[in-house]
Parts: structure tokens; sequence; C-alpha cells
């Protein structure tokens, strides 16, 4: 069994844990903060992305949902906009509303320049709200107690974020007096999926949303399992069908050099790692974890948004490989290739495969409870090793790494799934979904237009779209 | 300040705290089964109200919206009717679901003639399932362990219970093979509530619900706080303004003779209580509970739904009350009055108003965390003594009794309320409200057509449906 292990390697770049990175074939995880995030501007207090904030704290409830007369609040971060030219309507104008992702909100204020630019123009206020568990929002007085333990995380949850949101805008609008504004919720990723959701849950509070490449329906068996690196494995063979092949073989080529020390130290070296590899697994996923990154990123212009990337990165990353003087080994193309994701400004001197410390990272928390995604890689289409999604390991690294059993079935059961479409078009309005088919995650997002409200625009050349 | 203390009285038939009982004048209940149920037909497994249902247990979660990794499950009843003559359409059929109120089902099952009736002319699958903390759905093995402390009531929610209903749904529809069934949901009172917020919140899982005399809107603001009392009110001086204005009067009169160990004694003897008063706290609550459930089942026909009664018992209450002969203090017309309500049947030797031995009522926990519904009685329209709703004494008694704080806005927050007309115009469908304007409930809930779909049926002379 030559399944490359890919344990401690998502840990470098996604926090994830071992054991869920094991289960999955790579990250199941959204572009965040802990991917190394470079923001495009300061995000500190004040100012993000050029963009003016006013940083306020929101005494909020943990438990909505239960009352056990124990009552713990935490500080819940938000950022208002700070009134530009026209500045807000006031009392009954609009408010726009950004539902806060797995990271730091400051950092997602920076790079939606969407909501920022669009405001002025309906005199909108403009309002970035911290998801709890993340940033600077943290139960228990500090990240460390907010995640010691299963009890500790156990309000990690959409629900709860949900209800924080429903909670915050609605004392928000009282303290406006302006209980009727109109609520417009944005969100981009994950913070797309609670837009679509909270517009779904709490018609009452929010008008309308903008969900940009939120995959709602990457759950159970709703869409294909192998969709997402499909995707990732289409954009790598639209560049370069030598490029996509290269990458294809390689997984072989590493396996078989990766047999013994003497192979392992090699590896080590073509890939100018900083220490020596125990086995190829970390670098199998330290590889798997680029591609599918530079797919969620494979802008047409230079970005920075998760690292310092040059316009179309796939692109280049391809051109890297596909360039090297003949006789060059296929590993030696795959370090040319990656080294354009990793180390873009050319400032690295080593890679380091498990430089993340903190290994507990809140989306890891989440995925094992109930945000199971099964993402599976197969033989035909995709250009990483074939691995199918096996729950029943998902679930025991899950109760092994955090005391927690995940409930794969619970997501569909409370924002719905199945059916999508008939359920969105006789009961939802005024849901706008943006995907790029270029992004890996548009497999799980909803495509079509479902009513005359409900609509999707999809960008055939577009991928992930922070807002 | 004569302002009668409702302490102990409530507890015998509502089973209501006294603190609650205090602040709220008089009992903010739904008629359940605490209120001395006396079924019409028995409530066994097997039969109820001459249908026959299945009695089956569900492993349920304890709570569905986090995740310590401690998870607690418990058995939730539910009751599965018996195919009649056409039985069920099988597969994809219709599934008519009652959403269990805050009492036994068989009981609600028992009494809700509509569900049952309705069913064979859509083949539909009958299910009554039971809410949590009620009936035989006890978490942590028995009620005594349920209701131990307010961390053992702690998941004692409606979100909770709609969670409940909703992965019962899921996993009921799945294990009949019939994920396309349209469910339909039923409920009334409490329970009608549940149904028209689960059809908002869950329309994945139910395509319509009829909600009967649903006081959604008797939260916070949202209706004028003294209409339950003005409706109940209403239903007397409509049958006879002497009748009224004897009730009007008799606070005072109590009052009066209540001053003193003799006018106890001689107040203990004209209503033949069991045991002699201490204060006329206790009276005045048993008065007042009488009149307000009156009103509730004030039925055309004979009933035995909360207690045995004649065919349009306000009417018989105040010809009692009238026909008194010249001469009879007003209140022996009043003991003659409730003598109907009370003792219909001539058994009762004596009346006991401290017989509930349980205290905690599981809808007593509700009142004190989320289903706070201010009532007030005004000088104006009330037959009941003024009594302003104070809510900061409510909350301290919640404190006291409970150990729980309650959330005033919580459920208009999570559910909506406010400007609900346009609310359900843009994004509900597919619920029917129906209320009776007799019933005091009526006040609280939604009388007019809101859409095409989201209908208001009003009976002017109706009370509490029951289905």
């Amino acid at each position: 069994m030559h399944r490359p292990r890919r344990l401690p390697l998502l840990l470098i770049l996604l926090g994830l844990l071992p054991a869920v990175a094991r289960a999955l074939l790579p990250p199941p995880r959204f572009p965040g903060p802990h991917a190394r995030p470079r923001p495009r501007a300061g995000t500190g207090d004040g100012v993000g992305g050029g963009y003016e904030f006013e940083t306020r704290y929101f005494r909020q409830r943990l438990d909505h949902f239960s009352f056990s007369g124990e009552e713990e609040f935490f500080q819940q971060r938000y950022l208002v906009g700070r009134a530009g030219a026209g500045g807000w309507a006031g009392p009954g104008g609009p408010i726009f509303f950004y539902c806060g992702n797995e990271g730091d909100i400051a950092w997602f204020a920076a790079n939606s320049g969407l909501v920022w630019d669009a405001a002025p123009r309906f005199a909108a206020l403009v309002v970035f709200a911290e998801h709890r568990y993340y940033g600077e929002s943290m139960p228990f007085g500090s990240k460390d107690k907010a995640y010691n333990n299963s009890r500790s995380m156990a309000y990690l949850t959409a629900e709860q974020a949900l209800a924080d949101y429903a909670v915050l805008l609605t004392d928000l609008k009282r303290n406006l007096s302006s209980e009727s504004s109109p609520v417009v919720l944005f969100g981009g990723s994950y913070g797309g999926m609670l837009a679509a959701w909270m517009r779904l849950k709490y018609p009452h509070i929010a008008v309308g949303a903008l969900a940009s490449s939120a995959p709602i329906l990457q759950f159970e068996d709703i869409v294909p399992d192998t969709i997402f690196y499909d995707l990732v494995s289409n954009g790598f063979k639209r560049e370069s069908l030598s490029c996509f092949q290269t990458i294809k073989d390689s997984w072989k080529e590493l396996d078989e050099q990766g047999n013994g020390q003497d192979g392992l130290l090699k590896l080590s070296k073509t890939f100018h790692l900083c220490q020596t590899l125990n086995t190829t697994g970390a670098l199998s996923d330290w590889l798997s974890s680029a591609y599918s990154y530079l797919a969620m990123v494979d802008y047409p212009m230079p970005s920075e948004f998760l690292m310092p990337l040059p316009a179309n990165p796939i692109k280049e990353v391809c051109r890297n490989i596909d360039k090297q003087p003949e006789g060059s080994s296929i590993l030696e193309r795959i370090y040319a290739g990656v080294n354009i994701y990793y180390n873009y400004t050319g400032t690295v001197d080593c890679f380091d495969l498990d430089d993340d410390p903190h290994g507990m990272g809140g989306w890891d928390w989440q995925a094992c409870t109930e945000m199971v995604m099964p993402m599976s890689s197969s033989e035909g289409l995709s250009m990483f090793l074939p691995d199918e999604f096996d729950y029943a390991l998902y679930a025991d690294d899950c109760v092994k790494n955090f005391g927690v059993r995940p409930r794969p079935r619970w997501i569909s059961t409370e924002f719905g799934g199945h059916n999508i479409s008939s359920v969105l078009e006789k009961f939802g309005s005024n849901i706008i979904f943006f995907n790029g088919l270029l992004d890996p995650w548009s497999g799980g997002g909803v495509l079509k237009n479902i009513s005359e409200s409900v609509v999707a625009i999809v960008a055939p050349l577009g991928t992930v779209l922070f807002l």
C-alpha cells in the first residue's frame, strides 16, 4: 500500500489535524487566514485594504439554544465602516452585513472590496462580524482556553454563529433606531454558506444575500465526492496536458524514491526541505495542498490573498513544470512548479513542512463535527492519487483527536441540501449565488437560476470570489 | 395593596410555579394535560380517541446545537397511525405530522380528530411526535431526573424540539424509502406555534402547516399585553353584562372578606374548600384560572378536553351567577358559577387548591426561559383586577425558582414576529393559521390572510381548535 500518508503536512499550511488530513486527502479547508495570510493592507484597528472602520465588541451569548442557568458570554468583535463621503443614509437605511468566516474578520474586511465599493452607492452601513472562535472573538477569554478541549469548543457551530449574527443585527438595528433597515448579507466561501443559510433561516432579519463560492451542496452524496479534485485537476489539464500528466505521474515517483533512507534524503534535497523526511506523506500533502489552493486563487491578476502569486498562477506553475530542460526528472519538474506557489518572492531558503505549532484549528473542529464534506479522488479525471473517502476512518480520527464524533447528516437536516432547487424555488428568495467554474468549490455550489429572485451568477473562467 | 397574591393557586390547576404565577396573573399556560386531563378515550398504547396507533421510540439527541463530545440521547416517543381501510399510500405518499405540545402525546392524539379524519382522504400516514420533556419523552431516564435542576432542564426549548422533529422526520422518511413524501405539519396552541415555526425554519422537510390557535405574536410588545384578559372578559360580557359585572366586583369582595381569620374561614366555607385559606391569593388564582380556561374551551357542544363541561360553558356559568336568588352575595354567585367548571359532574365534595405536588412544570420552565408572553389586565375592558406585567419581577422570580434568567427577546429574534405580515408575505408559504375569536389566545394569533398560501381562517364564534 503506497498511498501517501498525508499526516503532518497539512498542518503546515492549513493547521489541519493529521487525523483529519489523513482521512481527507487533501485540504477540506477553505482558504483562510491560517493559510499564512498576507493581507493586502494592514489589518490593524481602523484600516483594512484602504477601508476605514471602527472596531466594536458585542457581549454575545455562548449558547443560544439551551438555558442551563450558567450564562456564559464572550466579546464578539465586529467592524463598522466609517461613513465615507456620502455616509450612511441613517435610520431606515440599508445595512450591508458580512457574515464572518473561519478567520480574523479584519482580514476578510481587507479583502472584500465589493462590499465596501458597493456600499456608498446605496448609502449603506457596512458591518463585518467576526465568527465566534476566530480572530479576537474567543469564548472563555483566550484562544488557548476556547480551544482547550471538546467541552470548550462545543459551541463552535454554524447554528450558533448564525444566531450570533441574528442577535447582533437585532441589537444593532434597535440601537440605531433602525429596525426597518433592509439588511443584505454578504459572504464568501464558508461565509457565503452562512449568508445563504442565514437568509433562509432568518428572513425576518435580512432581506437578501450574496453568497459567493459557497459549496452548500458539498455534503453527503448531494454532489459526487470526486468533484473537488476533478475540478482542481481540470484547472491544470486546461493549461497543459503534459503538466497535468507530470503531476499525475509524480506520486508514483515520490513513492518509489521514498523507499529507504537514501531516497528520503534525496527527496528532501530535491524539494529543498529544511529537515529530512521520515516518510513521503508530508511531502505529498504539501504538494496536494499547493495544487488545491492554486485552483482556488487562479486569478488573472497578481494576488496576495493566500500567498504572493503572479497572475494566472496555474499557467505559471505548469510553464515551470513543462519548461525544465530535457532530461529533468519528474520530481525536479514538480519542485520547479510548486516553487511558484510556495516561494514566488524567492525569499525562502528551505521549506519547513511542519511549522504550524497549533494543530487544533477551528475549521478542523468544524470538519469533525458538522462540516463533513466528503472528498475523494477518482482514477478517471483526477491528477491526484486515487483515494476514497472513508467515513469510518474519518469519524474515528475525529474521536481520537477531538473527542467528538461527527454528525454527517446534520447540515442537510438543519439547512437542507437534497432537492435544493425545489426547496429554494418554493421557499427562498433574494439570494445570489456566485461561482467561478475554475474554483474547485464550485462543484458544491448552486450553479443554476432557481427562481426570479434566487439566481446563480456563473463566471466560466472565474475562481473563488472574495467580495 | 390589595392585589391578590396568586401564589400557590395556579399550582393546583396549572402546575405553575408560584413565582411565575405571581408575576403573570393568571395562567400564561396553554391548556395541557397538567390541567387534569380527562381524555375522551383511553390513552393507553394502541388506542386513543378511537384511533389506533403504534407507539414507537426514537433515539434522539439531547443537544442538537453543540458538540461537547459527551453525547446524550433520550428516547422520544412517537405514535404512528395504524393504516385504516385505505391505509397509507406508501413510499412517496403524504405524511401528516403532529408537532407535540407540552404534554403527553397520547392525549393530543386522542383529541385531534381532524388529523385522523383527514388522513384517509389523502392516504396519509399519521405521526404524532411527543415533545421532549413531556409524557414519556424524558431525558436522563425519568421525569425526576429530567426536571431535577436548571442544568438538566437546559435543553427544554422550542428550537431543540423542532430539531427533534426535523431529525425524526428525516430518519423516518429514509427508513420508509419515502424521502419525497410531502409532509404536512399540524399543531394546536403551543403545538401550533411549533408547526408554523417549523414550516418557516425547515421548509425542506415539510411542505405546509396547519397552525391552530397559535399565538406566535404574544411576545414583547407585538400585540397589546392586555389582549388575553380582555378577550376572556369579552366572552363573559357577551353572555351577560351582569355576570361580567359580578365577576368584576367580586375581587374587592374577596379582598375585604379575606381580611382577618374569620373572613378567611367564611370564604373557605363559601367556596367549599377542603382546607382553610391563609390568604385570598390562592382563591383569586383559582377563580381567574377557571375564567381563562372557560374562554379557551367555550365550545358549543359538551366537551371533556380540560374538564367535563356542558355545551357553551360560559353561558352556563353566567346563568348560574345570574340566577341565584335575590339577596345572594356576590361571592355566593361566583361560587355557583365556577362550580360549573370545577364540578360539573357534581362529584367533588370539597376543593383542594393545593393538590399539585410537582410544582416545577415543564411549561413553567419554558415560560421562564424563552416563552415570555407578557400579559396584563387593564382597568378598561377587563373583568380581572388591574395588573401590569412587571418584567423585572417576573425575571427575578424565574431566577429564584429555576435558577435561570429569561430571554424575553429571543423568540422574536429566532422566529420573527415583528412585521410578521411583511415577512410571511415575502418568505412564507403554505401555512394556514386557524383562530376562533372567542379564544383568548387569538389575540396573539395571525388573523389576516397574508398571501395566497399564507392564509388565516377565522371563526368569529370559535375558540381553541384542537385538531
